[in-house]
């Protein structure tokens, strides 16, 4: 196993030793690729990652075994089609040593299916999920994963330059996304998502980028992020075309405040909640708070979205390595809707942009 | 609502009547894309669609709402971030008249968070998954579906010309896969999956396709599907570079009359299972069981993996409409694997293939 790998592995069980936990049981899913670097084939065919404090080891569908041995020299559970999965579990649960009404940990991500077998295989199981265990580890980021977000931030400062450069009269929602993606594939990353929206369309803050066409005076949302070596990005930047619309001033001085806030109050110690209320007051305080529809950030990691959340009721401090979104919005039916966001991490007793890109802004046309 | 998924919900009633079912839970899925034709953003964020023999409705986030009503007229529970689902989920629940002790259908798909919200909620509730339900109604198609089958696979024959076309000395397996994927965009499709496998790398199912080059005598493996009006494709056929390999004819030969032999098998009435084993029969038949490691072969529509499944232990029973594939394998390590798969409906009373490329070995070079 390669030297990240097994510190990876210490580390989690070390957490499973501070929080009492007997069993973690993971899916196909980011949290496997953390722990063991596998990327298994996805479909109905149950694949799970089990780790004891004394053992490791997958349950996999037989017709994978010698592609998914090329990963990870960890121990097989194989089973066939034609048997199905339970005769294995069984003796993957035996190796992990297990002991009765255990503590576990499941996947949250993995589907139900996968995690009821292991429910109906343990009953009287007190269950949670990744949070304080392989959630915890991941939200502290080491020097390598910092550099490969950093790297990934900056491609996606030039990928939304290019966005806003490609705004012309009558130009879709959907054709500024294609120069943003064909951007990312230029440059050896790939597209993680992109959210382009036109006038109105900027005020539901999950808009389906599409065929609005640009006009004059419209306000301009670029959400997007690419992933490269394995790390992705994600930022926003707004904008307008031709001439600012109504208003738009205003609000973009707002949350480039709320933004700011929010980064002077995120430091290690203080609880994730805080840096939600730095943000949410400026804009309350300005006549906004019911147009600011969610959260004030995410985790971002091989997810991205993952811990720490940044919400008004999270149970989250802050530590060193943790990296987050800070985006707050205020959407206007029926006009615009802005959001200014930042990935930040906490570094050296402080929050770090990781963007250098001006959140000013953009003039298009 | 459109009239498509008003017969949809009313056959799902029927169904649940049909089973003792009071409450069928949904996650974003291609289920909830099937009942209710909405996609909506995946992310952490709980959404569910709850329909009862009375009601049906939705958890939804509440940043979401606006974007999600411009796709469905179904009443929303909406939650906000700072609020989290708690309260949204009992009202919905309150709405859906779920009596105690309930018995209750989960969407087998959906995250396990997903999913454990609504059995915590639900203390004593019996539970399945979608098999007999949801799942049971979208394995039998309509006459549009079998239009949009029928020219997503006709599109894939040609994808499929265009990768073995493709082939010459030291292309890679990537490439020629780059080459699919091409064509599918240059047709409005786009690709569902892509696995060109030279050689040695044809023996692993689930084979990564990478860098490996193509060399003189390397069978060629080439199994690809992509979607196009929302329906996919998914076909297999194998070739050779050069001359033969040793062996390859033979094993060409076997699995085109196992092939045969399952399509014979496939009519209304026929347990999925017979159609595992025609196919198993001819292979083992030919002393090469144990070479195939997989099912015969899974269900399609929505999905590229849906019900039926074609396993020896399959409960189907098989019913005009239903869509499967039939793709016995046979597996050489450290020589080549080969695979042929065709995708069929039983209409009028048998097995009719989709595809209209022969099954023949393809020369290449």
């Amino acid at each position: 196993m390669n030297p990240t790998l097994t510190t990876r592995l210490a580390n989690l069980r070390a957490r499973m030793a501070e929080t009492g936990t007997d069993l973690v049981v993971i899916g196909p899913s980011s949290h496997m690729l953390y722990l063991a670097d596998l990327s298994p084939h996805g479909d109905e065919r149950p694949v799970l990652l089990m780790v004891s404090p004394t053992f490791a080891g997958f349950l996999m569908p037989a017709l994978n075994v010698d592609s998914a041995r090329q990963h990870t020299d960890l121990p097989f559970f194989p089973w066939a089609d034609a048997d199905g999965p339970d005769a294995a579990l069984k003796d993957l649960l035996s190796a992990t040593g297990v002991p009765a009404s255990p503590s576990i940990v499941l996947d949250e991500t993995m589907r139900t299916d996968f995690a009821l077998l292991v429910l109906d295989a343990l009953p009287g199981a007190r269950r949670r999920f990744t949070q304080d265990t392989v959630g915890y580890l991941r939200s502290r980021k080491d020097d390598a994963e910092y550099d490969a977000l950093k790297k990934s931030a900056v491609l996606n400062d030039a990928a939304m330059a290019a966005g806003f450069a490609a705004l012309r009269p009558g130009i879709t929602e959907y054709e500024v996304a294609t120069v943003i993606r064909d951007f990312y594939k230029a440059h050896g990353a790939t597209t993680e998502f992109c959210s382009v929206c036109f006038g109105p369309n900027g005020a539901f803050p999950h808009h389906h980028t599409g065929d609005t066409r640009l006009k004059d005076r419209d306000a301009v949302l670029i959400d997007t992020g690419g992933r490269i070596h394995g790390y992705p990005s994600d930022m926003t930047r707004v904008g307008y075309f031709g001439s600012k619309p109504q208003g738009f001033e205003e609000i973009h001085a707002i949350l480039d405040r709320a933004v700011t806030a929010a980064i002077a109050a995120a430091r290690p110690g203080v609880p994730a909640s805080a840096v939600d209320k730095a943000a949410r007051d400026v804009i309350t305080e300005a006549g906004y708070g019911p147009n600011f529809l969610h959260r004030t950030g995410h985790g971002l990691g091989i997810d991205v979205h993952e811990t720490p959340y940044i919400t008004a009721t999270s149970p989250t401090v802050l530590e060193e390595g943790m990296v987050f979104s800070i985006e707050p919005g205020i959407y206007l039916q029926g006009r615009f809707g802005l959001r200014l966001e930042e990935i930040v991490i906490i570094r050296n007793g402080k929050a770090e942009i990781l963007s250098e890109m001006p959140r000013t802004a953009i003039a298009g046309g």
